[in-house]
C-alpha cells in the first residue's frame, strides 16, 4: 500500500512539473506575442489556458484521491494540501497570461508609446521565480524557496519603475492615457504573477516545515 | 433515489444563495471601508475571504458528490457543472473585495484626491448584477440572466469614466500619480467583478439552454 502511495506521490510531482512548464510557456508566449504584436500567438495563449485549467483539475483530483484512499501521515498530508493550494496559484498565473494576451489583441494595430523592455524583464524574472519554486517543491529545498520569496522585490521594483514612467508619460501627454493604462495593467499582471510564485514558494516551505511564512496577494 | 437527488439539488441552490450573499456583503463592506477609510472594517473583509473560500470548497464537494454518486440526466449534469463554474467566478469576486481592502489600508492615512462617487456607483451596479445572476439561476430565468449581461455595459462605462478622470488628474499634476493608479486599480477590480457576474449569468443560461453565450474576462 505504502509503495503505491509513494508512486502516486511521484506522479503528483510530475504533474506539478508539467503544469509549471505549461505556465512558464504561457508567460513567455504572452510577452513574445505582445512585443511582436502577434495576434495569432496571443490567441494561442488564450486557447491554451483551457489545458492549464484541465491540468489543475487533474492534479486536484489526484490530491483528493490520495487524501481519501490512503491515510497519509502528517508529512504527506502537508505535502498534498500544499500541492492543492499551489495549483490555485499556478492556475491564476495562466489567467494573467491570458489577461496580457487580451491587451495585446486590443493594441495590435497601434504603435506602442514606449519600449517594452521593463515588461520583458518582469516576465523573465517571474519565469525564473516560477521555475525555482517548482524545483524547490520537487527537491524539498527550503533555501531555494526562500530565494524566490526574496526575488519578488526585483519584480516589485520593476513594477514601480514602469508605473512611474507611465505616470510621467500621461503627465506630459494626456493622449497616451488610454494605452498607458493598458500597459500599466500588463505590468500589474506580471507583478501579480510574481506574487503567485511567492505564494507557491511559501507553500513549499509549509510542506517541508509545517509553518507557513504568510501569504501574499491573491 | 431521485427524491434524495432532488433534495441535494435544493441544498446546492441554498449553498449558492448563501455564497452569493457572502460575496455581496464583501463588496458592500469593502467599498464602505474604503469610503470611510476604516482600516478595521477593511481587515474584516480580508478575514472573511477565508469563509468564502470554504464555502466554495463545500459547494464543489457537493457538486462532485452529486456527479459521482448519482447518474444525473443531461439537464442535471448541465446544472451541476454550471454550479461548479459559477463558484469559481464567485470566489474571485471575493478576492477582488480583498484586493480593494488592501488598497484601502494602504491609503488609510492619506486624503483622497477625488470623490469616490463613481466607484460607489460601480459597486452598487455590480452588487445588483450579482444578486440578479443568482436569482436567475435559482428561478431558471433566462431573461433575468440576459439583463445582467446587458447591464455590464453600465459598469464598463463607469470604469471608462473613472479612468479618463484619473488620467486627466495625472496629466494636470504628476504628484497624484501614485494614488491615482491605486484608485484606477480599485475601479479595475470592480469592472472585473462585473465581468464575473456576467460569467455567472452566462453559466445560468448554459444550465438552462445547453448553449454558452461565450465567457468574458477571467
Amino acid at each position: 500500500m505504502r509503495n503505491r502511495f509513494d508512486r502516486e506521490l511521484v506522479r503528483l510531482n510530475n504533474e506539478l512539473i508539467e503544469m509549471g512548464s505549461m505556465i512558464e510557456k504561457s508567460i513567455e508566449t504572452a510577452v513574445k506575442a505582445m512585443v511582436n504584436q502577434d495576434v495569432e500567438l496571443a490567441n494561442r495563449v488564450i486557447e491554451s489556458d483551457d489545458e492549464i485549467d484541465q491540468q489543475e483539475r487533474q492534479i486536484e483530483d489526484l490530491c483528493l484521491k490520495l487524501l481519501l484512499q490512503q491515510q497519509p501521515v502528517a508529512k504527506d498530508l502537508r505535502l498534498i494540501s500544499s500541492a492543492l493550494k499551489m495549483v490555485t496559484d499556478m492556475e491564476r498565473i495562466g489567467d494573467h497570461a491570458t489577461d496580457i494576451s487580451e491587451i495585446t489583441i486590443a493594441l495590435a494595430d497601434k504603435s506602442y508609446i514606449k519600449k517594452l523592455e521593463h515588461i520583458q524583464q518582469m516576465a523573465k524574472e517571474t519565469m525564473i521565480m516560477l521555475v525555482k519554486s517548482i524545483e524547490a517543491f520537487v527537491n524539498k529545498d527550503i533555501e531555494e524557496a526562500d530565494s524566490v520569496i526574496k526575488r519578488d522585490d526585483v519584480v516589485d521594483d520593476l513594477f514601480s519603475k514602469v508605473k512611474t514612467e507611465l505616470v510621467q508619460m500621461i503627465h506630459e501627454n494626456v493622449d497616451v492615457g488610454e494605452q498607458a493604462t493598458d500597459l500599466l495593467m500588463v505590468a500589474k499582471y506580471l507583478e501579480r504573477i510574481g506574487d503567485h510564485a511567492t505564494n507557491i514558494s511559501e507553500w513549499v516551505i509549509f510542506s517541508i516545515t509545517g509553518t507557513h511564512p504568510g501569504e501574499k496577494g491573491k
